[in-house]
């Protein structure tokens, strides 16, 4: 009989998952604790639809699921940024024909069940994992709906479950386990624009919206259906914040105020501002993630992280893929294979964590600064003329498969040299003059 | 009626909080999971003693019980430092008079309970709290003895129940609460010198032994019956760690390649290493402390650190201190309290984790090393020449009421005063040059 594995936890990455797990011929079952999203809508106000980049497509690809999943996206090639008098700037993310694609959590995520199920993978729906036997390697979940009790057994088990994981839950009662969760000062909100009158999308379609102003800002990312899911980062306590948006004519009066070019194509913005739920913004970090060879735990289960890079989903497709080549060696000693998998994918999740991070300050801030602005002008030049020898942070991180954690120190060095330059008398006026220029580069590819 | 306040740990912290409020008239309750420790042996083979410094009495002394403590320590001036070969070295805390103070951690706990129960605490024993509903502001506790479920409700309920904290659980299911606890390479196992045959101390009474071996180091302090409690602190894995002491005679061949001096002191020392457990060490830090005014944590519970300083029950002391600072002026305003408590308390306590993470580096290592010795040196006479403008780092945190940030950010800036000197062309010989030490005293006093 082929061995049993368990995965706890039904949304994208344990999907993913179930999918390669299915096609090494072992049998997979998977536990679910909200209803199944195929039948019931589950969205409520949170994340509608997310950024997938190179690495997520690379992931689908190993399975044959990346041309399914393209037909299913609206790509944007680059940011448009609307300042407070509504002009607007399209900064492109990358070189010709690359881009970010929008698409919908809940068709994808569907999408990869119906796809795990096509391979044989079975999947319980409405069940919380309320404890785990770890060393027997058992997990005991509570049907959401009956109330039963069930306990499942399995020679290993993953932990897909998300940034409040049940199945790391566990692991933080064993010893010598590190952990920590940290929360940004902001939360964020989702809102909406309809599709126009007619069909059709109201602004640009192909774009990553943004509003940047400075502590806060405005996103928007496109639907298939011709509407566009808006999301307000703004910080809990402050001046500009959400304790001080408690009243329609608050809300209206900051809208009006800071984002006025969006206002008329919000016309359910104060339902959606006081329907829909305020949210946190955390990154988890832990260490280890496996526990001997009887439970690996990854995705935000392992490394939650907040959504600034557009890698939180991405960075969980890619640990299915680096745990599938891994296992193409190791299969057959599980410890092995995990405790490989754990320490190569440790630094590059901590990696795109810290990233992640840093882009919020990009985004809200950056974008609109006119030194953030010169220096991509520089980058753009330099990467064009030397491809091999600088491509920005940005492109590495979203549309190469270097690893996060040298993205990440490439990317340090790169804000040295930039720096330097930068500060050079008179740069903003003269860098596309060829001597200096010629300087430039020396100072970057050196 | 007075007000109801609950505490929630009976431990060093929890007893003496108990104390503070007490003598402000409001009826406290105690709750403590394990048995009465002055009526049953709970030691176990972990931390049978500990050093207390100036916080620590200072916190004693505002409730009038340092005297009565200050009767059962033992003075320690000093570190004595044991190399390979058994020659010692014996380098003192600070100048003349000044010591830390070895006491029984089961001593000092059962003298604060019976002080507690003195002022008018009820102490409730064998009672592990299950669950917390802070809003309501109730405690689950269940009996370990006979298994039964009580509950219990108060105005106030304050945490003291240490790193695995309960209290700090039940804050963790909020929203937004930072949170990380971080496990160090090394673990400890507590190990005995017995007294010497008719009486009396084996090896130097006043004085904290150290083993300094780089990588790891044994320590030994003094009990009043004459029997050291020793403590191995050594890495899990590795050359030189515990994973590779299993047999007796690992352990014995080890003991006696680098601990050679101290062997023949240690009859049981076979016994204890098997018999008591390897334990690991944690630092634990969170915020918020406060749940609204229903909640409080302090001690472990908000801030477990590692032992290398001697400050993790003296921080936690200073901590009833400063509550009870606060408390003159805020008492009738509970969410104001608690709020200025952590606000003020959190800085401090961060800045004592950290310096007891890096005093662990320097008991183990550089307490052997004749660049820390120099500097120990030039600092020595810096400070008895201009007491009020250089004190070494050491005797801010020990013999001070310095707060602990202050301490640690003047610490880094000696740091580099030092560097520097040391990195003068034949400074550790001629040092003593009245002009050297002239340059000495401008680099350092500015």
């Amino acid at each position: 009989m082929a061995e049993k594995q368990i995965i706890i936890g039904a949304g994208l990455v344990g999907s993913l998952h179930a999918v390669y797990l299915a096609k090494r011929g072992v049998q997979v079952e998977m536990f679910e604790r909200r209803p199944d999203m195929r039948t019931v809508d589950i969205s409520a106000g949170r994340s509608i639809n997310l950024a997938i980049s190179h690495r997520g497509l690379k992931a689908l690809n190993r399975v044959g699921l990346k041309e399914k999943v393209l037909e299913m996206v609206i790509p944007m090639p680059g940011r448009m940024i609307h300042d407070v008098e509504g002009n607007t700037n399209f900064q492109p993310y990358g070189k010709q024909g690359q881009h970010i694609n929008s698409v919908s959590r809940g068709g994808l995520n569907a999408l990869l069940m119906t796809e795990a199920e096509k391979a044989g993978v079975k999947i319980n729906f409405n069940q919380r994992c309320i404890s785990m036997d770890l060393d027997a390697g058992k997990a005991t979940f509570r049907d959401e709906v009956s109330g039963e009790v069930t306990e499942a057994a399995a020679s290993h088990i993953y932990g897909t479950d998300g940034a409040f994981s049940e199945v790391r839950h566990a692991m933080m009662m064993t010893d010598r386990f590190d952990y920590s969760q940290t929360y940004l000062k902001h939360g964020y909100k989702e809102l909406s624009i309809p599709a126009a009158e007619g069909g059709g999308f109201r602004i640009e379609k192909n774009a990553l919206h943004i509003w940047p102003r400075g502590g806060y800002m405005l996103i928007a990312l496109p639907n298939l259906d011709g509407s566009f899911t808006v999301t307000l980062f703004l910080a809990f306590e402050g001046k500009h914040a959400f304790e001080n948006l408690n009243t329609e004519q608050q809300v209206l009066d900051f809208f009006n105020e800071v984002f006025p070019d969006v206002v008329p194509h919000m016309p359910t913005l104060v339902e959606d501002f006081f329907g829909n739920p305020t949210s946190s913004l955390c990154t988890v970090r832990c260490f280890p993630w496996r526990y001997k060879d009887k439970a690996l735990i990854f995705g935000d289960a392992s490394h939650a992280i907040v959504p600034f890079y557009g890698q939180g989903m991405v960075s969980g497709f890619e640990d299915c893929f680096v745990f599938d080549q891994l296992a193409d060696e190791h299969w057959n000693d599980k410890e092995t294979l995990f405790d490989k998998f754990q320490y190569s994918r440790k630094p590059d999740d901590d990696a795109i964590a810290d990233l992640a991070l840093r882009n919020f300050v990009e985004m809200r801030d950056s974008v609109a600064d006119p030194r953030f602005l010169l220096r991509k002008q520089i980058e753009k030049k330099l990467s064009a003329k030397h491809p091999d020898q600088w491509t920005p942070l940005y492109e590495m991180v979203t549309f190469s498969e270097m690893r996060y954690s040298e993205a990440l120190a490439r990317g340090k060095e790169q804000d040295k040299i930039m720096e330097d330059i930068l500060s050079w008398d008179g740069i903003e006026s003269n860098w596309e003059n060829p001597d200096v220029f010629k300087k430039i580069e020396e100072k970057a590819l050196g």
